[in-house]
């Protein structure tokens, strides 16, 4: 939050407060044929094109907390993890509409911050911001993003696609957004006194930026595209590895092997788990937040696959009535589960 | 909420309310090519047509209080307020995504109360329900709904197309939603045993159902396509009519003339005012949530739209240097000031 320069929201009133933070938006999709300012936004589709439509809502106090994460970096993210879901159809985002739920905490300086990151995503990738909605909540802040994206039908990535002995690739690596959280958690304890661990951040940068500033895989994307590489199914992962492969093998009615080797992990994700003694696996496997993106492909596209930098096969797709399992680097099998993160969990539903 | 059988929400979790909530959804528009169950929704737009999106965020305490305004009533109202802007821009609405942040506080029951209106809603107005979002909110409900609808390019009307001598028109009756509210209020207070007025909703359903059933009025684009006049420019009617017509004029650069005889005022509205002391002029002029079209057309129209039932024409634009003013009974003209509702007014930001 602000504390040096404060101004009160009510002294711009709700119109007063768009003009401000939507001025100087520039448009950079000939598809936005009409932006903030109407009842809504118009928006042409190119021929042949069929529109990506996916929304996300974020609480505070459940989806993140301020205490550590600056304005800028959660406008930032709030918009990215809107982009991870169009590029997880294999489209292109082009629109989004922002709507804030602001209680009086918050300053007019705070949802300038807020709104720069939002800024930020958008034009690194192309993406207008066409609308939304600005009003007032009774505590905390309320972030509800749509974003709007476009593909040739013809490729587009559905879930429901993933076909027996289909190789399972992953971009980047996984589970280092949630080793970056349990740092800043750790942080946070000793801020209030109730830890005398010191925070030491330094050699965790990549952690941390994999929590506050995560990135939408756009260039996989592209790789792909530019090897004529279509998945046959494809999701971002928010909630871990093992939910998202999941929601594959029912959609799809398949089953999965993934081999514990070849999950790929960053080193310092590894130390920060043998820190906290965590079982680095579990947190690969179960750890939210990573939004890298996981697909299949034909077999007959191994190589391909094999020559893509940041690109890994984890695995691959079996009969449905093999399940889904981990082999571990001993051979051994577990079924996997989808423990990843869930917000209407009782431990995230409080009051 | 629901008192009687109380699931909680934890026993099923996301994916589960999700799959309990949009289970036998039927598809009624043939632009909605993959609805809620991937990343994202695919939508195909017709030929020639251009898409329009709104959104719009509802959080308890400021824009509804559940102590009165029952679950199923309010999922009806949040669909219904963005259908409305849709038809604000001459449009038909297609899909809705719908995104709920629940405190504990919400079992499954009320959960589904909520979207059993909702669905409702969408159902009469041929809407599909895409997707959303379902999460946890450490306090109260917040709603966040975007809508998606169409329009060729050249009937879409805009705010800012409001030329002088051009008549101004608006459907249905003003200030009814407004004075339902504090029909409401008073009878909350009866209830905390804060006043002694005995609530009585007799001879009063009219101004209760505007406020807990708003409708919005595709049955007037209908007529308006019908009797072939394009409105030069359109707005709903959410803040009070002094306010939209403020926009509308800014936006096309002129000033109006509206006179108090030909606001149109329900007799239920008027009754009601009196009781409490208010002045009924202010209350048509100001009170929000009518969900009615505010629109101008050319004079040449005047026939067409005299003759339209459910329509009435209570003033013209002038140049901008007029000003926007009221015309009272007795000849006075007052200055109109958007004084409508305004959710980032202090009073409505707490905490």
């Amino acid at each position: 939050m602000n504390e040096q320069s404060r101004t009160e929201i009510a002294t711009l009133g709700e119109f007063g407060l768009i003009r401000r933070l939507t001025e100087n938006l520039k448009v950079v999709n000939s598809s936005t044929c009409y932006g903030a300012g109407d009842d809504c936004a118009v928006i042409a589709q190119p021929e042949g094109m069929q529109m990506l439509v996916t929304t996300d809502m974020l609480m505070e106090g459940v989806h993140f907390d301020l205490t550590y994460v600056p304005l800028k970096h959660l406008g930032y993210k709030a918009v990215m993890v809107n982009l991870s879901d169009i590029y997880a159809m294999n489209g292109q985002p082009r629109q989004v509409t922002i709507s804030l739920a602001l209680s009086k905490r918050f300053c007019i300086e705070d949802v300038k911050e807020l709104y720069a990151g939002m800024r930020l995503a958008c034009e690194q990738h192309g993406v207008d911001i066409v609308g939304g909605d600005t009003t007032s909540s009774l505590t905390g802040l309320a972030i509800s993003i749509t974003a709007i994206g476009e593909a040739r039908a013809e490729d587009i990535v559905y879930r429901n696609g993933a076909r027996e002995t289909n190789l399972i690739c992953v971009s980047g690596d996984l589970g280092a957004a949630y080793m970056g959280l349990q740092l800043l958690e750790r942080e946070k304890l000793v801020f209030k006194g109730q830890s005398d661990v010191q925070p030491d951040f330094a050699g965790r940068e990549y952690i941390l930026e994999r929590q506050l500033k995560p990135e939408a895989r756009r260039d996989i994307i592209q790789k792909l595209a530019e090897a004529g590489v279509k998945p046959t199914a494809m999701i971002d992962i928010s909630d871990g590895i093992s939910s998202e492969l999941k929601h594959i093998c029912t959609q799809s009615h398949v089953g999965c092997r993934i081999y514990e080797e070849h999950l790929p992990i960053d080193y310092q994700t590894a130390v920060m788990a043998e820190e906290l003694n965590m079982n680095v696996i579990t947190c690969a496997l179960n750890g939210g937040e990573d939004y890298e993106l996981l697909f299949t492909v034909p077999i007959a596209d191994h190589e391909k696959v094999s020559r893509m930098e940041g690109v890994k096969i984890v695995g691959h797709i079996t009969q449905e009535e093999l399940g889904c399992a981990l082999i571990t680097r001993d051979g051994q099998e577990f079924e996997l589960k989808a423990q990843g993160w869930n917000p209407l969990k009782d431990e995230n539903m409080k009051e």
